[in-house]
C-alpha cells in the first residue's frame, strides 16, 4: 500500500449494505433490500414554499455562517415536541443540530470511547451505529434482542464484567428487527442503566412512524442524567437534508459541540432555516398520519402475504411502526443464499449477517416495505415464497 | 466530573476565536475579529432560483437520501474549474463532496492520524485545523512562514526527524497571516515532500479570492501522488449551506468515503443540487470578479490608513487575496492588552497566539476587512492607531 493509513480505518471495512444497493438499484429490481422512505411522501410543494420564504425574506442570513449548536427556533420546536409527544420535558439547551441522527453516533464516539472502551449494542444492531462507533476503537458486547426489548438478564451482566461506557439501542421499531420496546422493560432498563451510571444512547430514528398501539415513553424519561436520545428530519420531512439532532445533558452538550465545531462548524444553516419555516406553516401530525397510513397498508399486506404464502417454518416480526420487518429462517437456510436465487428473479431482500458484528445470523434477512409499491409487493413476496419453499424441499 | 469523557476530547479546550466572537459581536462593536465573509455579496435572487428550480423539477430526488461521493455534475464542475483555473488535470472521481472544507479536515485526520503521529503545520497556522486534527492526539510540529512561504530548511529538518504523516497548509492568502506562496516555494516545497513520501494537504479556501499578481499553480499540481487539495464554496456561494469538497488519489478518496459514509452518510444533498443548479446557470467569474473587487478595495483601504496612521514600529503583511492582513507588533507590546483596549473602544481585533500552538505570537493580531464597510475600516483603524501610539509611548 502506497499510503500510510490509520490503524482505525484499516479495521474499517466498506459498508456491506453500501455494497450491496448498488447491485440492487437496477431499475428492473424489485427491491426490499434498501430502507429509504418513500419519495413520494415527501411534501415537495410544502418545502419548496419554505425555501422561497427564508432565502427571499433573510437571505443574507440565512446563507451566512451560524452558530454551532443550531437554529434556536429549531431546537426549541424540538424540545416543545418531545413535550407534546412523549411528555419528556428538555431545554433547548440541551439539543443540538447534527447531519442526520448518523453524525450523533460519530460526535458520540469521538466524546467518549477511548481506544479499548467496551461499548454494547442490541443484538441484531443498527449497521450505521456499529460503523461509526468503530472507528474510535471500542471492543463491543452484545446484548440479545428479544421480542418486547433487549434481554436484561444480559445487560445486567455485561454492565457488572465489562462496564461499558454506553449502551446503544433503537427502543421503537428498531432497524434491523422493526422490534418495539414494551413499557415494561423500559423501566427496567432504565433503572439497570441507573444504578449502574451507564450512559443509554436512544436512537429514536423511527418513533414518529408510529402506526399501532400506544406510543411508548422514551427510555431517556425514566433517566434524564443518562440519557442520551438522537432524532432526525430524514423520515418525516426529507433525508437529503441530512437534518438530526441530540438531546443531552448540557455538560454532554457542551463536549459535543466542541467536537461538532472541529467536525464541520455548524450543520447546513439554510436547511435548518427551511425545516423551521416548514414545520412552523405546515401540520406536521397531517403530514406524518399521511405517510403512517401509507408505511401500515405496505407493512400489513407483507405480513399477510408473508403468513399466507411464506412456508410456515419461516417466521417474521410484526412491526408497530417503522420501516423494516424481519425475517427468521429455519435451521439450515441461508439468507445469503436467499439473496442470491431472489437476485435472479429480481428481488432483493439484505442479508441479516451485517448486523452480527460478532458473527451469526446468517438465517436472518431484513425487508423494507416503505419503499415498495403494492404489485412489487405482491409481485416480489410471491418470488420470495418459491424460494422459500424449493430451498425447504 | 460526571461523566467519563474520551482523553481526546477531555484535552481539547474550547475554541479560543468562538469565545472572543461572542463578545465582538454585539451590535456597537466594529469587529475586525471574525472572518466572515460578506453577506451583502451573496447572490440571494441567483441562489433563490436555483433552489425554486431544483425542489419544483426534481424535488423527489434532491430531497431523497442520496450517495456518499456526493452528486455527479458537482464534482464534474470542480474538476473543470480545477483545470481552467490552475491548469490542474484530477477525475470526478477524485473529488468528495463535504461539508464545508473543515469536515476534510476531520476525515484526513480520521484515515492518517494514529496517536501520537507526527503532523507539520505552518506556524502561525490555521486554527479550525489545529483543533479538527487534534481530537486523532498526533504531535504538532511546526514550520515557520516567511512572507513567501514556508521556512524550507525547517521543513527538511522535521521530515528528516520526525517522520510527518503529513504537512497541512494554507498556500493561497493563507489564514491568519494573508500570505502567499511564490512559485518558487511551491515548486520547493513539493520536491522536498515528494522526495520524503509525505502527503501535503493543502487547503485552498481563499484561492478563488484573488485580487492581485498572477494565478499561481497549486502545490498539489507537482505532487500528484501525495498532495491533497481542499476547497469550498463558502467563500464564493454560500458559507451557510456547508459545502466543500477533498480532492485527492482515488485510493485515499475511497478510505475518505468509508469514514465520511460512517460520519454523517452523505452531504446535505439539496444544497449540492442547488449549488450545482446555481454554477451552471450563473455567471460565477462575473460574481467572483464583483466580490474581489470589494475585497480589493477594503483591503487597500485598510493598508493605506495603517500605514498612514500607525506606528512605524507596527508591520502588516500586504495580502494579494482573502479576508486577512496579519499584524506583527514591536516587542514588548501584546496584541490580548491591545484587544482589551480596543474593546473598550467597540473595536475588536483577534489576538494572534490562538495560532501559534507551541506559543509565542501575543505580539501579532489578525485584522479581517472583508465584512465591514468603509466607514467602520476608517473609524477602527483610526482608533486602533491612537491605542497603539498610546502604547508605545
Amino acid at each position: 500500500m502506497k499510503y500510510s493509513f490509520s490503524k482505525r480505518i484499516q479495521k474499517t471495512p466498506k459498508s456491506f449494505i453500501r455494497e450491496i444497493l448498488k447491485v440492487t438499484q437496477r431499475p428492473e429490481v424489485i427491491s426490499f433490500a434498501g430502507g429509504l422512505p418513500n419519495p413520494d411522501l415527501i411534501d415537495i410543494q410544502g418545502i419548496s414554499r419554505a425555501a422561497q420564504t427564508v432565502i427571499e425574506q433573510d437571505g443574507k442570513n440565512a446563507l451566512q455562517y451560524s452558530t454551532t449548536e443550531g437554529y434556536l427556533p429549531l431546537r426549541e420546536f424540538i424540545a416543545d415536541r418531545y413535550r407534546k409527544r412523549y411528555d419528556l420535558c428538555v431545554k433547548p439547551e440541551e439539543i443540538l443540530i447534527t447531519n442526520g441522527s448518523q453524525q450523533c453516533l460519530d460526535l458520540i464516539g469521538k466524546i467518549f470511547i477511548n481506544n479499548g472502551d467496551a461499548v454494547a449494542i442490541e443484538r441484531p444492531g443498527y449497521l450505521g451505529a456499529i460503523q461509526a462507533l468503530s472507528l474510535y476503537q471500542p471492543e463491543f458486547f452484545s446484548v440479545p434482542l428479544e421480542n418486547d426489548g433487549p434481554d436484561t438478564e444480559e445487560l445486567k451482566q455485561i454492565l457488572s464484567e465489562e462496564f461499558p461506557k454506553l449502551f446503544y439501542a433503537v427502543p421503537n421499531s428498531q432497524n434491523p428487527s422493526g422490534i418495539t420496546y414494551s413499557e415494561e422493560k423500559r423501566h427496567e432498563v432504565a433503572d439497570i442503566l441507573n444504578e449502574a451510571e451507564t450512559l443509554f444512547v436512544e436512537d429514536d430514528a423511527y418513533g414518529e412512524l408510529h402506526f399501532s398501539g400506544k406510543v411508548m415513553p422514551p427510555v431517556k424519561k425514566f433517566m434524564p442524567e443518562y440519557g442520551i436520545m438522537t432524532g432526525s428530519f430524514s423520515k418525516i420531512v426529507s433525508p437529503g437534508m441530512r437534518m438530526g439532532w441530540i438531546c443531552a445533558p448540557e455538560e454532554i452538550i457542551d463536549k459535543i459541540a466542541t467536537s461538532k465545531q472541529a467536525a464541520d462548524l455548524h450543520s447546513n444553516y439554510l436547511s435548518q432555516r427551511i425545516i423551521e419555516e416548514y414545520l412552523r406553516t405546515n401540520d406536521l401530525d397531517a403530514h406524518i398520519s399521511k405517510i403512517n397510513a401509507v408505511y401500515k397498508s405496505r407493512c400489513d399486506l407483507m405480513l399477510k402475504l408473508m403468513d399466507e404464502m411464506f412456508p410456515e417454518e419461516v417466521s417474521h416480526t410484526t412491526p408497530n411502526g417503522g420501516m423494516f420487518i424481519w425475517l427468521t429462517l429455519p435451521d439450515g437456510l441461508s439468507s445469503t443464499k436467499l439473496f442470491e436465487k431472489a437476485m435472479e428473479k429480481n428481488v432483493a431482500v439484505l442479508p441479516g449477517h451485517p448486523f452480527y458484528f460478532d458473527g451469526g445470523g446468517d438465517n436472518t434477512a431484513r425487508i423494507n416495505y416503505s419503499n415498495a409499491d403494492e404489485e412489487s409487493i405482491r409481485k416480489g413476496i410471491e418470488i420470495l415464497a418459491g424460494i422459500l419453499k424449493e430451498q425447504l424441499k
